[in-house]
């Protein structure tokens, strides 16, 4: 069985995952699950062949000369490729990405093999091999053994297949000789390998892989990976007092810092944790959920630097941020989590990658002139096959289980057989969503038990939602972000959620400057945008929108997918009247605005149909 | 006599400089002088030897032995402090400065004396002899030499003296040797000895130096300096259509391509400038005349990319736009180009430097949450010296002269001899500028002849000013930025001029998102901005100020120099309803605010009594 981790026997998880093989995902989720397999994965195949990253393995086996190709990480780009086509076989068993797996697998077994400690990085190879273990701050071999070992993991579970396994634990146990606990001291310059190690550990029992996690995260601040605030390496972890430096590492190193607490219990990593997550969500995250705002560094910025046009928001750590916040679900049980995933996932993952499942955003803005394009890859291209494991996995993430409740984490048209207790619960859902927020649940049993299904209310709903159960109106009281429904659920039963999909307007901390006297339009967990493709004849930038509402939204085809468009009666600035001019005096600004009729679209979906200007935050009236 | 740029014999010049021995300066930037002369000067030289940049000389001459210190470009902070030192001789021949610049001198000659051949770049000795001249991308050897050029001409000017001009002189000729017309071909990595060696020429006659500086622009876009957009050498420098790359690097560019046009009369030099111009003024430059958007690659944005709080704003771009104005002025003798060069000096290039003239901002955001802070050096130092050469040779930009025109292009209380045919005009001028708009010009001469004097009216006057001659009134028109009184001078006469000090609101272009239903404040030429030491109690980053002004002004004395303070009551808003949140409903904001009192003081003055919030675009109702 798959589990995206698997927390059975995690001593502080409150919540355990659900199989991925136990749940069908159709409608929106579904879609970009059959486009991954359908395209995405079979492109980024062919893009790890043509770029040279597969060939860097069979270079390093001593089967073909030529010369490394690319970054020295590239080798985690295979890796990530690998996990996210093994969790693609589970829904379809595709013979021909099978063939890629194993053919993927066997260039990497062939690399090891070459050598016979176990190491495995294609880059410290040849005249490179006496550099290996050297650089902690800059070279990212442990970083790559992370995603190897994810890979593997992913792998074996879905597969069975010891294949990759054995090559992850061939690496795994070398590097446990080297930095595990008779070995030298260290820590990781990129962080990614902690993450891996706690599965590891849930996956074999070793518990040096675990006592390795930890011990790379106590040795932070030691100077081991530089020294500096990039690499979250300027103090011990524990002394960490706001989520700083690069934003993907720091959020890796967080999530990992997860996975040690969901094993250990120790509450010192818990208060960390805690306090940064109160900076993610009270001081650094944008609305899309992206985060790091900064090019330089790739980073945090300070406490409400949230800049819309330079908004770095880089696409892995909106995913780094998804990861982090499963972990403290699972940790907590409590939904606002699970917000911050929803979040996260539809607005600041999804635009990520373009619907076709063929161009990506590597740095997502969140305001943009019209010259921001969608790439096909990029030469550091960790962005699109971390896309990839993410929307290939969805299904683990949408339902979790305690000793006597069934949790619906997330709302997506979907099958789903719940094993529970000693029997099964299948729960049907069938929405809309995001894009509707009518949800009809179908529970049926043959348990003739006692027991409590959850539903997630979402935190914008701000507590509203109808629910019946087989008809029957009912009433139930939201906590945690869950409604609790206890009760024999032999048979079949019905129950219809109903979450109030209207536009809401969202204001924004006066701290964040550039948005004071703006707004941004949501409607459900889905952030809207302005894109110049659909208001022509003025400029988006100008845009105000009205309070009063009266919008209308209608479903759009257009575009693979579709979504709700909202359209509405605004007031465009005349931008003529300052003829080139940067400032005047404001006795002069006539600020004279014209009606327009303007469309906005979810922000996932910008830039699919070229580039033109831009934004997420409208000036209102 | 020290012309800061001798256009004198400049075939395309329409205005000449006036030497500056010939202006005695007081009051504001006459502080500034003095300033410099008695505190700055001598701690910059105290730092160009603890931080080991003359014992790079001395390294280099073989009279101690150490390691280079520093980074490879540490010897133009050693020449920019003396080009700044020996302006600062004009007005008081101080011994101890003088013996200062003469022990300089002398390490730099040993050390070029160590060499045969002229060359001169104390990093390029010894083992690394081999590397000298290879990397044109990377390596300032052709910056450094500028910036050794500079200095020898300012010195030699200042002083008669040919002691620096013969090391200059002589590595000048060992770089027209090396690329030459009969030399290599190649470019500036980082540009600067375009401008040097257009002043070598006015200097000295010798047309190579033009034709080098020439070839130098011609260059550009062959990639000779890396073929990168950083460097501006990603297109032919004919083909620029916007300010894009480093800015500091493309601003010393243009305005180096400026010189090159002002003694060639190359019209498709001029065009480019021409409508890099109109970017700077339309898209790209800062309220406060600050240019360069971001931290990364110290770089210019996109149009309209000016942020507030990540502003990168270096020191050094707005002493580049400053020369670079300059230039264009004796072009166009168009005093638009006096009102950047106004708004630039005293909003962006001396918020620089602290009011006790020993600390510094390399970086100068225009909105602060209370983290930046001024410092006493920086590792690359290059704005300290550069802040120090501006404000020793203020006095020098303050005329303009054409054949039959004196040209007061700046108001500051000063003394000015003025060589007119075969007289002498005095012009003394009294006020409190810029902090009063009132100024009293005593002309006096024994010149029996017609002569305009023409009178800048600044932009910010909206062409709003009272004139009076002699008492009497006058009413005068105001084209390119001046108001021209043509008369026989002969005997004194009083010129009251009298522009409105008032506190003017300005608003920005729609298309600066950031600034939207923000105005900035202004009083005359000079930007202000709300710091949190003078608002105690409330955020000035939520403070609101009222359209309807009622404000008082008031000098305020408590720090160096003194400044007109504004005050008035405002509307600052609530945070406490936000509670950690950083996104709401728009229904549900109260956006409570309550009557607060606010302060604001002069942009420049910022940061002077340690660091608290700030910011510049405020908040109106």
């Amino acid at each position: 069985m798959t589990f995206i981790n698997d927390t059975s026997r995690s001593s502080r998880a409150q919540v355990r995952p659900l199989a991925l093989e136990r749940v069908k995902l159709g409608g929106f989720m579904g879609r970009y699950n059959n486009i991954m397999r359908s395209r995405t994965l079979i492109s980024q195949y062919e893009l790890l062949e043509s770029t040279g990253r597969l060939d860097n393995f069979r270079r390093a086996a001593g089967k073909i000369e030529r010369d490394f190709q690319g970054f020295f990480f590239n080798d985690s780009d295979v890796y990530k490729w690998l996990e996210a086509a093994s969790y693609a076989l589970i829904d379809n068993d595709d013979p021909e990405l099978r063939e890629k797996i194993t053919l993927t697998i066997d260039v990497i077994r062939d690399a090891q093999n070459a050598g016979d400690d176990g190491y495995l990085n294609t880059y410290f190879t040849f005249e490179k091999v006496s550099a290996r273990w050297t650089d902690f701050k800059n070279m990212h071999e442990l970083y790559c053994a992370g995603h190897l070992i994810q890979a593997a993991i992913a792998h074996r579970r879905v597969t069975g297949s010891e294949d990759l396994f054995a090559v992850a634990l061939k690496f795994a146990d070398h590097i446990v000789k080297m930095f595990g606990k008779n070995g030298r001291e260290t820590t990781t310059g990129h962080p990614e390998l902690e993450m891996a190690l706690v599965e590891l550990y849930r996956e074999t029992g070793t518990r040096e892989y675990l006592e390795l996690a930890s011990r790379l995260i106590d040795n932070r601040g030691k100077g081991l990976a530089g020294g500096d605030e990039y690499r979250i390496d300027h103090v011990p972890f524990r002394q960490l007092k706001e989520l700083t430096g690069h934003a993907v590492r720091m959020l890796y190193l967080v999530a990992g810092a997860a996975d040690v607490f969901l094993e250990t219990g120790d509450e010192t990593l818990l208060a960390v944790i805690d306090r940064l997550w109160a900076d993610l969500v009270g001081r650094k995250m944008y609305i899309t959920g992206g985060v790091g705002s900064r090019h330089e560094g790739e980073a945090f910025g300070e406490a409400f630097e949230l800049p819309n046009r330079r908004a770095y928001t880089e696409t892995c750590a909106a995913i780094g941020s998804f990861f982090w916040n499963w972990r403290m679900y699972m940790i907590s049980g409590d939904g606002k989590y699970l917000d911050v995933m929803e979040r996260t996932l539809y607005n600041g993952v999804l635009p990520g990658i373009s619907l076709d499942g063929l161009k990506y955003f590597y740095v997502n803005p969140l305001e943009d002139i019209g010259n921001h394009e969608r790439k096909e890859w990029y030469s550091c291209a960790c962005c699109p096959p971390n896309i990839a494991r993410v929307l290939t996995s969805f299904g683990g993430y949408m339902y979790g289980l305690t000793l006597d409740e069934i949790r619906v984490n997330f709302y997506e048209t979907s099958e789903a057989v719940i094993p529970f207790r000693d029997g099964e619960i299948n729960i049907s859902q069938k929405t809309g969503y995001p894009h509707d927020g009518e949800i009809e649940l179908t529970v049926s049993t043959d348990l003739d038990m006692q027991l409590s299904i959850l539903l997630r209310v979402p935190g914008w709903t701000e507590g509203e939602f109808d629910l019946q159960i087989d008809g029957i109106k009912q009433k139930a009281k939201v906590e945690k972000g869950f409604i609790k429904l206890t009760d024999n659920w032999k048979g079949k039963t019905t129950i219809l959620l109903d979450l109030p999909m209207e536009i809401n307007m969202i204001a924004s901390n006066p701290m964040i400057r550039e948005n004071t006297y703006k707004v941004a339009i949501e409607r459900g967990p889905l952030v809207y945008c302005a894109e110049g493709t659909d208001n022509e004849g003025f400029s988006v930038w100008t845009l105000s929108v009205p309070v009063k509402r009266g919008y209308d939204v209608q479903m759009n085809e257009e575009l693979p997918g579709g979504y709700m468009a909202i359209s509405g009666k605004g007031i465009a600035y005349d931008l003529d009247e300052w003829e080139e001019a940067l400032y005047k005096p404001l006795a002069a600004v006539k600020n004279k605005g014209r009606n327009v009729r303007f469309t906005l679209i979810p922000y996932y979906a910008w830039n699919n149909r070229g580039s033109s200007p831009m934004c997420v935050w409208l000036h209102v009236h």
